[in-house]
């Protein structure tokens, strides 16, 4: 599947960090790992925000994923 | 510093992971773990292709990251 994540976002990011040169496929890599990352922390924070009733996703259930 | 990745996605992912509604603080929470994370791997990714002889960062070195 396509990921969602732009390829010039992850390349912007891979710059930044020093990178010199990127490839397309290093790009592809990084988004979809990124994109699987944020699948798995949805799941479980919507998990969380129906464990405390609410039907809204907040950034607590977010970081409460993260600190776990 | 505001993160790079677009809340619109953050939105999109979350509500294919089934959540009903989203807070605008969980998207932005979300973005910058991912930015955050997307950063580390970048660093490291960049060192392991440094170490391969390389100045171009390969699909390899981001796998490298992951696998370790």
């Amino acid at each position: 599947m396509k990921s969602k994540l732009p390829l010039s976002v992850m390349e912007k990011l891979l710059k930044k960090a020093g990178a010199k040169r990127v490839s397309e496929t290093a790009k592809t890599e990084l988004s979809s790992h990124l994109e699987a990352k944020a699948r798995a922390v949805s799941a479980k924070a919507i998990e969380f925000s129906t464990h405390a009733g609410r039907k809204t996703i907040k950034k607590e259930d977010i970081n409460l994923v993260l600190e776990n």
